[in-house]
């Protein structure tokens, strides 16, 4: 039981506050959207001030989004207000800022379980709740669903509201732009709210970015006929009056310079508004969603929303680990991630060659660039929420005489999967792709999970691929990436590793596995991750042999040929979908040398894993060490029990 | 040699020509960019006509891009007389409209071999020209390759232009104004050329697009510091003559009400001025070159300019087949494409089903929809150039109870590879993609080869994959595909096929394989094109069974038993890649299986394929009839010789 009180802290003008235990009457009354409406407006803002107290609690055992969630509890308490959810269609962005909208479709006993395995997602998913309008993960597809839902609709002859909560980060991604380019043409009716906090996970970049914070308080317009016109001319008055008031509370900029693309563009805007007054918020989203067309409602929010701490390092508070509810004080981690791993490595490599350049699709802290950006300020560059962007800016470099690195999560790479085909692998461009997340990534489930990758980028041409087994074997990798010719994708999991000192630059040769335990029974075939399972799994076992196979483009020919001859059977573990991947990859190799010795392919099977911890679902899905041995015991191997 | 006449034809205000034979003195006299320079100003109207009858003469053989090549052709005579290729990079976005490029930079003499094997391409290619910049085909790649080629140049120290040609169709591809975010924000120098000429292939569409009709002539404005600021200061006068001049030969739209985007994301943007005024375009680009940070120069276009017939149709003039230059007049083609078999199923399917909904990203003509968008006007959407959005759109009408089908090329599928993964497979939504130019297409080259769609496909979890043989299958599996939840994935080649009747609607069951020939010698599996070849390559051999394995997701395992149970070796054929495609899945299969038989996998090797006929390009990859006959004689069936 929390309670937010207000103060003068570091957060500024918007004020910020700290938490003192109390309850939370009105929330404990609501099981579903219809008992928000029982509710009177004066009671909103007391409503939103519990839900941001439960968030608080909920996300104090850490691992969950609170900054955003904190942030976007006002205008979801809006919106269920207005519309009739599940008639109503109500999209989330990303998902993650969603908590108080699950808290508010019956799932508040629940939250405890956000991201647990049989739990609920920490993301909206349609298979999860009915209110759930969208099952996402990914950023900028919103607007393109939402248009999609908006022409069903009137197809069909229906009639409901669907409405879109987008970031201004989420907006800067070319999906969400060119979506808003074919809704400005065909004008169906649909509200997008406009969920400005000013910084996506990373700070947020690009022109737009820096549009939207030069936004003037616009003076409403409507080109539309009938109902929708009548409706704005009786409101011209009261809203310039709330605009006019709206000034002194919200974080505004008056530029002469600045104009207004929506506009433009033929979407109706209305804003900037305070995104933390509610009652303003109901009062202007109860006219808007009667209008024909569609209308941006521009929403000013701070990420970690009355949350002194959280809104002072909204960054940090994203997604932040276990923390104490009352004084934010957390225990930093001491342990050091693949991802830490890479920026070491990388802000090493850049003092040596100059070609080095690093590109993230806003993900810097999340890939370990915190660093390199500080370094390397001038080798560094953020595109935003951009994959495809990230990849052929990347090749523009190549083609210039750089060795640009994209540092990306392997489930974003699937946004590029053209721009590295068409972009950089048809001219066999020196770009280096640091595959970050590869893999099962656990608790941000189906959405996320890295496990196409193997499958996906074997497929294309030139594209060489490798699976370090620890930070000494990806730098050897990103070493010998710099200093040849081609496209090098080089994959690590979610998770830790061992620090290595610096100046470790291991000679390795691309396309070669190592034999790492002799034995003629089975030999077991793994890279990266799998690689781990496969060690323990093997342990001392006489007869188990273990290859680190650490490239999966080209295959080590060589060595495959001696472990086909020798071994009574070859067992392939890989942390990638069992379709197309490692062990399909090894099958197409002995297959066509002709040589025919009994396979066993382990690996995720064809089917979207929900979220849990990676271990769980490894284990599930019969690639953990356990799993190997009694895949090994089947085939007669002595293991011993318990084991 | 022919002349380009004026008259007041139909093609409108701008005047249309006619053709007359004359020869081409000036352009005889280039082999490179230092000799264009060698022209005065005054010469060079007279070279851009020279220029244009030799596109016209080139392209009259047929298959060619006529229509935007010929609108392009002043403002790349513009752009090699200011600039000094290789050193500055002139990009072209698509590269489709680069004729005159070519001309220019030494290739004159090859246009003859443009998209014929060992000749040119038809899009610049990296590797046949140290003047082309990129290697390109898809749209809106050109600005982030701009934006990394400028990053380079600064980050190296180094001093050239960078200037990237856009179309506006181009330009509304989600990834171009993604990456303009990013240029608006980071101001590198460099010029953004955007032909303007108001349709991609198929008419344009969206806000964007309006909102270029409705530009206004801006008053220039510069935000840089030092030498650029200084530069506009000494061109605000002349440049405002020139405006006030430009008014009046120009397609100019002054409505008050409209803004300007691109000033707002910090791009310098100077126009609407004549793409086809050749001295003016050089005096404004040769002061625009010595700017700091990033301007778009928006210069309006005629595709088929100067050709009366293509100016009246430039959508069949995109890339028409063979014609006689001096009247237009061409053979309307009588074969009956695969696309329009679609177009034709689908037409019907919608009139029998009302949730039926087909989605297009700029492709009605390709892919065979104009009778279907004219049939069924409400149920069908172009979302232009932006293949994320058209997969996204349609899964949100899949949630909101329609039955969207997505038609769209396998090479531009692989721009959406995310979306028919996070947004249509893990809800396994009720979204059909009708997947066209499946396969090698042959003279577009490796851009566009659709070889890749089995790999990349078959690795998501819920997609199911067909290949159908001919038109009725074609509509057996659109049917099925209507009448069943989940995505399903249709491929078909570019080529012909034979018309079937109204109301064919064959009952077919997803994932049943068809024997057409028995043998137990070898039996060949195949689908679609690949079959077509299994079946030439069998003939009336005794012992060669064939399979019509028309089903790629999920195999017909029974079947597939039955062939390893009764043939000595198993074939399988695909116009795909050999990596995770359909060989690779019988591989596993069989593996998962325990069957141990022989199998040959035929298909596309792992490299990228170049233009070519697709016929030569399967001989090559050894696909064929002939090749599989090669392969069954290996195999020590008896294959009579010259067959």
């Amino acid at each position: 039981m929390t309670e937010l009180k207000q103060t003068d802290g570091m957060a500024g003008e918007l004020g910020s506050t700290e938490l003192v235990f109390r309850g939370t009457p009105l929330l404990d009354r609501i099981q579903g959207p219809d008992d928000l409406k029982k509710l009177s407006r004066e009671q909103l803002p007391e409503l939103t001030q519990e839900l941001r107290d439960e968030i608080v609690r909920v996300c104090s055992v850490g691992g969950l989004h609170l900054a955003s969630s904190l942030g976007a509890t006002d205008l979801i308490v809006a919106l269920h207000y207005v519309l009739s959810s599940p008639r109503d269609r109500i999209l989330f962005d990303v998902g993650h800022q969603a908590y108080a909208h699950k808290m508010l479709t019956g799932r508040r006993d629940q939250m405890a379980t956000v991201k647990k395995e049989g739990g609920l997602s920490g993301f909206t998913k349609v298979s999860e709740s009915e209110h759930d309008a969208i099952t996402v993960g990914h950023a900028s597809t919103s607007l393109a669903n939402a248009l999609g839902m908006a022409m069903a609709r009137d197809a069909l002859g229906q009639d409901y509201q669907v409405a879109a909560v987008i970031g201004d980060g989420s907006l800067t991604g070319g999906m969400a732009l060119a979506a808003l380019n074919t809704i400005g043409d065909l004008r169906r009716k649909m509200l997008i709210v406009l969920n400005d906090n000013e910084m996506s996970i990373s700070e947020n970049v690009g022109a737009i970015n820096k549009f939207m914070r030069g936004l003037q308080v616009q003076k409403w317009f409507q080109e539309g006929e009938g109902a929708g016109k009548k409706a704005v001319q009786s409101l011209s008055k009261p809203l310039a009056d709330f605009m006019s008031r709206a000034k002194s509370s919200t974080r505004h900029f008056f530029d002469p310079a600045s104009v207004n693309p929506f506009a433009t563009m033929g979407v109706r805007y209305v804003g900037p508004v305070d995104g933390h007054n509610v009652q303003e918020l109901v009062w202007l989203m109860e006219r808007l969603v009667d209008l024909d067309g569609p209308t941006i409602l521009h929403v000013v929010t701070r990420k970690g929303k009355g949350l002194s701490y959280a809104e002072a390092d909204p960054i940090y508070w994203h997604g932040p680990g276990k923390f104490d509810p009352e004084t934010g004080d957390f225990k930093p981690s001491n342990a050091y991630s693949w991802s830490a791993a890479f920026g070491d490595a990388v802000t090493e490599l850049a003092r040596q060659d100059p070609r080095t350049f690093v590109i993230t699709p806003a993900m810097r802290e999340g890939s370990g660039l915190v660093g390199y950006s500080k370094v390397h300020p001038h080798r560094y560059l953020d595109v935003g929420i951009a994959e495809d962007v990230a990849v052929t800016t990347a090749a523009g470099m190549a083609l210039q005489g750089l060795r640009p690195i994209v540092a990306i999560y392997s489930t974003f790479l699937q946004r590029a999967y053209d721009q590295v085909l068409h972009d950089v692998a048809i001219e066999n461009l020196n770009v280096t792709f640091a595959i970050d997340r590869a893999g099962i990534v656990g608790a941000d489930g189906s959405t996320h999970n890295g496990v196409f990758d193997l499958s996906y980028l074997r497929s294309i041409p030139n594209v060489r691929i490798g699976l370090p087994k620890d930070a000494s074997e990806l730098r050897g990798m990103l070493k010998y990436a710099q200093e040849h010719d081609g496209p090098f994708a080089i994959r690590y999991p979610r998770g830790n590793t061992v620090k290595v000192p610096e100046g470790t630059w291991p000679t390795l040769e691309w396309g070669t596995w190592e034999r790492l335990k002799d034995g003629s029974d089975a030999v077991i075939l793994a890279g990266g991750k799998a690689l781990e399972y496969a060690v323990a799994a093997a342990g001392d076992l006489p007869g188990v042999g273990v290859v680190n196979a650490r490239f999966v483009k080209p295959l080590d020919l060589t060595m495959l040929r001696e472990v086909a001859g020798s071994a009574r059977t070859i067992i392939t573990v890989e942390d990638n979908t069992l379709v197309g991947g490692f062990g399909s990859a090894v099958l197409e190799a002995l297959n066509s040398m002709g040589l025919s010795v009994p396979v066993r392919t382990l690996g995720i099977p064809d089917e979207f894993q929900d979220h849990a911890t990676a271990e769980s679902v490894h284990a599930r899905a019969g690639i953990d060490a356990q799993a190997i041995r009694t895949v090994l015991a089947e085939l007669g191997v002595d293991v011993p029990l318990g084991v």
